[in-house]
């Protein structure tokens, strides 16, 4: 499963909510296992998940009619369901395998009108009418919160975002399994595109190298900077046709998403000798990834790691490095908790994932970055890596 | 341009709005160019386009500082930035290339500590403290527009997204021409799963065909349904290892984004000899939908297309065939207006671009539906398709 039970309760209780709702798309598959494809290629679609905090077991998922086939074809482990508006699926005769009647069964489930009616019919259901709910604000559309405390009076509504980044922070074992799979996954798509960085090959044609490895692993491409020389100072640099020449900088800030969970990897390459200075400074920020990582565990804080991480890198050769951050937790949303930046207050835990990330970007110049991505274990780390972060020479 | 400018005055203007604020992704870029990274990746991240409708001339593009790299290496027609939040660029000597000065220009400009509090300087600035103002409500975080009305208690606030739906309806000639490219690239792209679609290949073997194609074309997957038999019969089906036998139907509801617009079309093939019944039934369903392009040209009645549509299926060979919808509008959003159903009150305009679809699905046999893309022009529709509907038989 991919919800991390425990803690929701634990959280949830902390925070003196009965019951959690998920909203979002990566809060309704985090604590579902259900991927509703619209909600996640659009604005509008509506699906949540009610979580009963004091019994799990009661948890209702709230779909729309025309995708609730991919509750039958998906690794769910809630069974309740409660389906709203209309949607045509013919049948035909007796029915046979295990995945068609699972569908025939959802398809005749009552059918509330609409997402709202279906949430409210739950809280009924549910006996949640007088309940402390805590409702993703970031998944529903505007006036729901105001049409459910109509409906419920008795009833208090709080903000859960904050609170589902906070369970999601720790990860489960097959979160981490997915992670570590779209990490490998991403450091073959960087091979991929090195193979093709020739003189005169354009960040296009990396680009379609990554991406078409990306896919050759049964990912989805979401995150695909990479940039020649001046254009990898761009922080977000898209792939154009620009033309790689020799001695120039190859930067990728990549990652693809694997069975919903998502990489985020950066590294540098040279298509012959780098200069001294690109040496220099990506040396530092190498060395303070390694500062980084050398300090990680259950227990300390993440502003201690980012104020190490960035006096290794000024002590190494960047004198005047600045940063905001030095990383974050990763998982089925890109930034996940916790925030590594000099004013966070998180501190690290066992079973965190994390991006620890050192990006200098000079305007016209060049942009150097190295992002690893590692599993918080009881002594430290263990690297989802299976490269190095040092610039790679090519020949 | 993607923008259509003239259509935002007009719809802008019946609904008595001073000025129209795109806040989704798919709003912000349609109507500025700017395409902001983790607005479309993540939700949380916030981007605004505010467009006065007396003078467009004065539209303002409110970024988060961590993106507005990307605003100097994009077609954006908007030159008014209202920054917020900082990131840490460097500089070091005099810069040379466009793309360099106009980001160091950016980063110049100064600074809002948030979102909001950019958007309320912009209303300042612009004089909108007593303006009708559209506020895309679809990509705000709860709160935003009650921040604003307190803000500017002689202002009044109206949702804005259904009327950016009723402008994106009508497309510009820059939009179609990037969907007829993202349709060719669909096109392609099952045309490449068609290729391995031998007798033991499972959906996933398909689908990274499928993928390699539109990502080999600079486009990025999106809707990828692909099943085989009775998994054809789930509406969004997702690849599995399910391998193809000897007289299985294979059903396509695909279509991948390029430059940020939508494909969305449908093919089915049969390896081998397809039975009596599904020659019969895909039949009608593409009679169905060549009803429809015959009849649609502007001034029908979306409602119309849909009777008749449904009625010509009838006909010709599913006699209880029944449907919410015979299709839709697409763009920068999968599903724009009109929509082709029972019900609907929408009118057939010059400049619209349809998916027209008589998808069938039967559990425990298998799912069939007929998908074309076109573009109502004066007298009738332009195909965006280069390959037809018909049931195609692989040897």
């Amino acid at each position: 499963m991919l919800l991390n039970a425990k803690r929701l309760k634990q959280i949830a209780t902390e925070a003196g909510l009965d019951v959690l709702v998920a909203t979002a798309p990566e809060n309704v598959t985090y604590s579902s296992g259900y991927w509703a494809l619209s909600q996640w290629v659009r604005r509008g679609p509506q699906t949540y998940v009610v979580l009963p905090v004091g019994d799990l077991s009661t948890s209702r998922i709230i779909a729309s009619t025309s995708l609730i086939d991919l509750l039958a074809d998906q690794d769910v482990w809630i069974n309740n369901v409660q389906r709203f508006d209309f949607f045509k699926a013919n049948r035909n005769g007796a029915l046979t395998s295990d995945l068609d009647m699972d569908q025939a069964r959802l398809y005749d489930l009552p059918a509330a009108p609409s997402a709202i009616d279906a949430l409210k019919r739950s809280v009924t259901d549910l006996g949640l009418e007088t309940a402390r709910i805590g409702l993703d604000e970031l998944g529903i559309l505007p006036g729901t919160r105001e049409a459910l405390a109509e409906a419920f009076p008795g009833a208090s509504f709080h903000d859960a975002s904050d609170l589902f980044r906070q369970i999601r922070a720790i990860k489960t074992e097959e979160e981490i399994a997915r992670l570590r799979e779209v990490a490998r996954i991403t450091e073959r798509s960087i091979a991929a595109a090195l193979a093709v960085a020739h003189e005169g090959a354009t960040e296009k044609d990396l680009a379609r190298a990554f991406h078409t490895q990306t896919v050759q692993d049964d990912a989805t491409p979401v995150l695909g900077c990479i940039g020649f020389g001046s254009r990898a100072a761009m922080p977000n640099v898209q792939p154009s046709d620009r033309a790689l020449s020799r001695n120039e900088v190859i930067r990728f800030d990549v990652g693809g998403r694997y069975r919903h969970y998502r990489a985020d990897i950066a590294r540098n390459a040279v298509l012959g000798e780098p200069c001294r200075r690109t040496q220099t400074y990506h040396n530092a920020l190498h060395t303070g990834v390694a500062e980084a990582l050398a300090m990680i565990r259950p227990g300390v804080c993440a502003k201690d790691v980012f104020d190490s991480t960035v006096k290794a890198v000024r002590d190494t050769g960047i004198v005047d490095y600045e940063r905001t951050h030095v990383g974050h937790g990763i998982g089925i949303d890109g930034y996940d908790l916790p925030y590594l930046s000099a004013t966070s207050t998180d501190v690290i835990e066992e079973g965190m994932v994390l991006c620890v990330e050192t990006p200098y970007y000079e305007l016209g110049w060049c942009g150097l970055q190295v992002e690893d991505m590692v599993v918080v274990r009881a002594d430290g780390i263990e690297t989802l890596m299976t490269t190095d972060g040092a610039l790679q020479v090519l020949s």
